[in-house]
């Protein structure tokens, strides 16, 4: 799930989902309907010195910053304007524990062994590096420091009713996201970048959306205003890219569409993983 | 996930999965890997009385029975030779509050509002009008009792490595069910179909297996011996059809096999629905 601006300079390409204040919005709009499955078990200890490596618009700083008052934030992203949106969202939430820096992921500008943990969310998917990206990062932990990374994989997406077109849609996205030098289907694979990485006790935890009409506010939420908005979004790209014609593209969001109605069904999954490194 | 037999007279067709001794084992062997995930929220106060309506050759009864020992389970199949296993199991088990009785799903032996339950895993997707079967059970449920159904859904499977014959060798088991009459992407549909036969407080929860080298017990009991060989008894029957060649099929179960190595991951997500009828 793409949430995220680390990408651009550390990818050497622009970010797929762009920077507009839709875009930003849509973060946040994701972040609030899936804060309780994606974080519910994220909190620090008092003291804790955590470094949030690409933070964007501050989607989930605030989520963190909250869980874990006691803890020291310290938020870094490669877009000067995404941390603008975060600094203001979270002044917004009067939140005291957060320090903001712009930096590349591969490149920050702190001493090895310098944080408790390390918090990696929707950022993975868009480096062309994600294995060297952990290596970098697990520098920065202490001895003993662990990991969180947080991922999406849109192969884990199905639905009914089904439909070809749909997941015709969903592909395009899937490419684009490739070409970009990213991997829209990284969710899967965090257990294994982790452990190459050199991380371990490695616990991955899959975090599945499972959306029906009993839950409208995930229907509103996530399928219509996070998920199809995404795919969405990458509509005038996809047909110029020449991976789909008009015709299928507007069937296919018909179709994701569909699986708002009250007999539709919506199933995504995110992955949560945890590590650590020795002492 | 097919481990069951109620299909075959009532779909007019034979069992998918067949009926021989190793088939039998490989259901247990699943339900015994699987039992945690499907049934640890399955408990029945004492005196209820529970039909099990296709109790294959016992899987699941044993679980069901043992969990709810102060409940009456009344346990049908329409296949002699799978209860008969079922009895054994049973038997072996030393559980006292089972009966077993031969019939068809449709055209059950009971008065209407005899059960307080309905228990229902694994059946649904080997039948035509799973709706239909729905609507026939919920005739036999007292006023404001309730059902559990529980489905598989082979189009949650994904994995890493990625393999597109993988996936074709999948295909060609769900095609075969389709051509038998079944469904073997129900799972994701449970909601529309119960709240379609008239079921109320329709409450869905999928639960995923999620399996790395992190999780021996699930490598081996689920991707291997469950999911891969369930994919494996159908060979003869694929190629016989023409829905794959040889060298496919082989490249496709050898990528299948690979997901257990150290760094692949294996994921699958069964569907676990209640609901219940108006008092």
């Amino acid at each position: 799930m793409p949430m995220n601006s680390e990408t651009a300079a550390a990818a050497g390409t622009g970010y797929v989902h762009g920077y507009s204040g839709r875009e930003g919005q849509r973060l946040l709009d994701q972040a609030s309907s899936l804060v309780e499955l994606l974080h519910w078990d994220t909190a620090f200890p008092a003291g804790t010195v955590v470094l949030e490596a690409g933070c964007g618009v501050g989607a989930q700083t605030v989520t963190i910053a909250h869980a874990s008052p006691h803890a020291q934030i310290c938020s870094v992203d490669i877009s000067e304007q995404s941390l603008q949106a975060a600094r203001a969202r979270v002044a917004e939430a009067a939140l005291a524990n957060v320090v903001f820096l712009q930096g590349n992921i591969f490149q920050l500008p702190f001493p090895p062994r310098t944080f408790d943990h390390v918090f990696v969310c929707f950022v993975l998917e868009h480096l062309r590096d994600p294995r060297a990206a952990l290596a970098s990062l697990k520098q920065l932990l202490k001895p003993g420091g662990t990991i969180t990374v947080i991922e999406g994989d849109h192969g884990s997406t199905y639905f009914h009713p089904d439909s070809m077109d749909a997941h015709r849609a969903i592909q395009c996205l899937v490419d684009l996201q490739a070409r970009g030098g990213g991997d829209a289907l990284i969710g899967r694979k965090l257990y294994p970048l982790l452990v190459e990485a050199g991380f371990q006790a490695v616990t991955v935890s899959p975090r599945m959306v499972y959306v029906d009409a009993s839950r409208p506010a995930l229907v509103d939420g996530f399928t219509r205003k996070t998920f199809n908005a995404m795919v969405e979004g990458v509509r005038d790209d996809a047909i110029a890219a020449g991976l789909i014609d008009t015709a299928t593209w507007d069937k296919g969001i018909r179709d994701l569409h569909r699986t708002t109605a009250d007999d539709g069904v919506f199933c995504y999954t995110f992955f949560k993983a945890v590590a650590t490194i020795p002492r």
